[in-house]
């Protein structure tokens, strides 16, 4: 998606034309595209936050249980008095959930409080998926979370604007032998003299690292492909080596989950 | 290097020769470079095994003492009845350690026992340097355990295979903000109708994701970057964001650590 700055009416209208031409069972869409990101300031955002109750999830549960398919997407949360980079994921039976942003990147911190919710799961068709937000792939603990939770699918919205990502992803979905679908907004955003040009190259990963699809850095629309979820089951990487019981946790440092 | 399977001399000469042809002050060998990899069976590598005392380490020590520079390569190691897929450090003051690899790959199952010792680091003029083998790359937690105790440098022996490790050790690099340093071989070998062609690519990637060199996937030589190690000590990718202080062991799953 190319999204416009401060228009949410305009964004969500535009994703829910988007989503109208697919049939999608799951629909991806990047992080913050109703809101679009650069914001100055938690008062400058605030006007735009929404929770469960708000314009951008009512529009999208309608239209998920129109076409019977599930949806997730990047926005701004608003809960008390804090603002949350946050995604929800709804589907045919409603609002499944919501992930908060753990790793906030540079002046987010600024503006969101950093995710204060437990790594969880969505069940969709009986298999798993979990939902991260850009910054969030530079951690390799976030998607080995999720998999050793039992995800098949990860699910991360993004406004990628340094060039490593969807490279990087290609070793997440190695190592933990799960499914990535990025979905990263295109096109540019000024504030002052600063410029953030997002990348694009959104894409389908699958568990042996292929890449089903990657789209380009500056084209718009909706990217299909057709995955078995269940091939995520499979953690043998050889016939001899299954990379979840490969694991020697009793060699690796007891700091990766110490600060 | 390319290698003579079951020849320890020739290999261990053409190391040397290759070696002096250096001024590096760190040089990195591939995994199992003076045997060979495709032995059938313990009893078959057991007459090319060897222990600190043994013809490959020893000579090692005498050129890393006249050269006064530091050197770590693969060799399989025999302790009483086990042999282990080891590499060696050594340096102008002696031997500095022996890791032994914790991940085994395929049919290495079949001969070698996994790795037993714990990760530690070596210093190397004041800079932490630790050492892995080739399949322990699709780990994060090596890598991660290493930075979190202090890399600066990752020494990475490798007879890779598969042609996805070159491009994961960027992903390796950045997220942990170290160097890597892959030495791979390049060449074949077969057993019975089981070939297998090594990819090559040796390379070293600085903290920020740059690959400073790569080599190509059937040149031999010794390739050489000069590198600046305090730049691993700078955990800082954006003035907001440290990626050891952002991480968020609250939220990140247990199982990490448990099997």
């Amino acid at each position: 998606m190319n999204i416009k700055f401060a228009d949410v009416s305009y964004n969500v209208e535009h994703a829910l034309d988007l989503i109208k031409r697919s049939d999608a069972r799951l629909i991806v869409l990047p992080e913050l595209f109703n809101t679009g990101y650069m914001f100055d300031s938690p008062e400058e955002i605030l006007a735009f936050a929404e929770d469960k109750n708000g314009f951008t999830i009512q529009s999208f549960l309608r239209i998920a249980k129109e076409k019977n398919c599930y949806i997730t997407g990047g926005f701004a949360e608003k809960e008390r008095d804090k603002i949350y980079n946050s995604s929800f994921l709804v589907g045919p039976e409603g609002l499944s959930g919501i992930y908060r942003k753990v790793h906030l990147f540079r002046d987010e911190k600024k503006i969101f409080s950093p995710g204060n919710l437990p790594l969880r799961l969505y069940n969709i068709d009986g298999f798993n998926a979990g939902l991260m937000i850009c910054f969030d792939w530079l951690f390799p603990e976030i998607a080995r979370s999720y998999a050793l939770m039992g995800a098949d699918i990860i699910c991360h919205s993004a406004n990628l604007v340094l060039p490593y990502c969807p490279d990087a992803l290609i070793t997440r979905a190695l190592e933990n032998r799960v499914f990535f679908i990025l979905s990263n907004r295109i096109g540019k955003e000024s504030m002052g003299d600063r410029i953030l040009r997002f990348i694009g190259k959104s894409e389908i990963v699958a568990p042996d690292g292929d890449v089903l699809l990657r789209a380009g850095t500056d084209t718009e629309g909706i990217f299909e492909a057709e995955i078995e979820p269940s091939m995520a089951r499979d953690k043998n990487i050889t016939p001899l080596n299954n990379i979840f019981e490969d694991r020697r946790c009793d060699i690796y440092s007891e700091k990766i989950l110490k600060k």
